[in-house]
């Protein structure tokens, strides 16, 4: 039986200042953590049914420090879910040094003030989908970690590089490099239109505030997402989700079709 | 004060059986009502606290049925957010005939069992953003007055006729229209190369299982949304919102670059 102090940690998890200076994680659901003990992610604890456990390789769990049978109703205890999966594991934070000189030479997804844990799941599932490998958040983003985000990222989590920083730091040592910042205004140029580069930053903005107003003077390239003719008034604006998905798919297509 | 029999008949309207009987449905929030009051949307009743509806214009609501003023703590009691706004309000179900020989003049979405109240908001706000009028969703499909839709697709319900039908019937009545029908499956052709029309249907399927087997021979067109090169391994899918947003995306930039 799982202990109390266990038991205890593991909530103390579901708290970002906890698992900032822990640096640890929880993720829940059978197929994800064996997606993480497939790719290799150090897992310090994994808590599974023993239908979970039985049916896992010893060698993907070799590393693992804590292995724990658990009932269904511990795991209850400990999901943030209605219905619990099988298993949930406790995960070391990936710490990416951010590079500028390297994430300049793709496309690179910059978020200022996504607040929203689905649609943050859902830039990272979309940026996973268009090979896109790096996402830059500003301070103030929602925690990657946060248990909905993990949710709705669905693994995609595994595929991306995030990192958190102050973004006027960012864009001023990008400066020097010339790559360009598309930003997503009202005013901006359709992005069908707009010549859309294989490598620069692509700035999303909070989801009703738009962009911070001290990040705008750094923007080179104002793009924006047409509503279409037939579209009646008062239709407010697509989520920051779905205008990532949207972005990301234009400027991967573009790419694409321009030779190098 | 509000009635307890007031209480119970907004309360019964959270279930789906009740909502089709009364053909009535609780959308809540200042923005949404005062979106839908202006619509000229037939209303039945409004609870809203006095700051919501002293600084509604009397015109706006000359013709709702019930007005009754509620405290924050009524509200609250009878909202499915966990921070109510100021405002909600119980409007008649729009029901729109649907036309085949209209609706296949355009772009039509056709969703089969999408189940999940988030993704279908996100397809009816996309739906909205690209000026597609109409989405034929199968029976099974997630009620779009389900409170969580409603909240999702943020007024944009207001710009789209829905229908429900068995969507068999539908694609066996237009079959005589020789209209196409575009469906998202693993082994169709990239959107990006694949010639899109300006009419059609554009099949989505369900979140896990894609669409029916007993509609994939109505597909006319098998299309898909490529993954990109440098995607690793191990990214699943997108999901029916994201891929939604991004294929209503190349339909209308397709159609708009295309002379009639």
């Amino acid at each position: 039986m799982i202990s109390k102090a266990r038991i205890k940690f593991l909530k103390s998890l579901q708290n970002k200042k906890v698992r900032d200076k822990e640096r640890l994680f929880v993720i829940e659901g059978d197929k994800l953590v064996k997606e993480f003990l497939n790719a290799g992610i150090p897992i310090k604890m994994i808590l599974g049914k023993p239908e979970f456990l039985n049916n896992i390789s010893p060698d993907l769990i070799a590393h693992v420090d804590t292995i724990e049978k658990v009932s269904y109703d511990e795991l209850k205890l400990l999901s943030t879910l209605k219905t619990p999966h099988n298993a949930l594991a406790v995960v070391h934070m990936p710490e990416p040094e951010m590079i500028i000189s390297e994430i300049i030479k793709e496309i690179c997804a910059v978020l200022d003030f996504v607040q929203d844990p689905g649609n943050m799941g859902t830039i990272i599932r979309a940026a996973a989908w268009f090979g896109i490998k790096n996402i830059v958040c500003s301070q103030d983003c929602v925690d990657v970690y946060n248990p909905k985000v993990i949710q709705s990222s669905m693994g995609a989590l595994l595929h991306v590089n995030i990192y958190y920083c102050d973004l006027k730091g960012l864009f001023i040592s990008a400066a020097g490099y010339g790559i360009p910042v598309f930003g997503a205004l009202l005013e901006g140029e359709s992005i069908y239109d707009h010549k859309l580069d294989k490598k620069g930053f692509i700035l999303l903005g909070n989801e009703s505030k738009g962009i911070s107003k001290d990040l705008i003077p750094f923007i080179t390239e104002k793009i924006r997402i047409p509503k279409f003719n037939n579209a009646r008034q008062g239709i407010d604006s697509l989520n920051v989700g779905m205008a990532a998905s949207i972005v990301f798919s234009e400027f991967l297509r573009k790419s694409a079709c321009t030779p190098d």
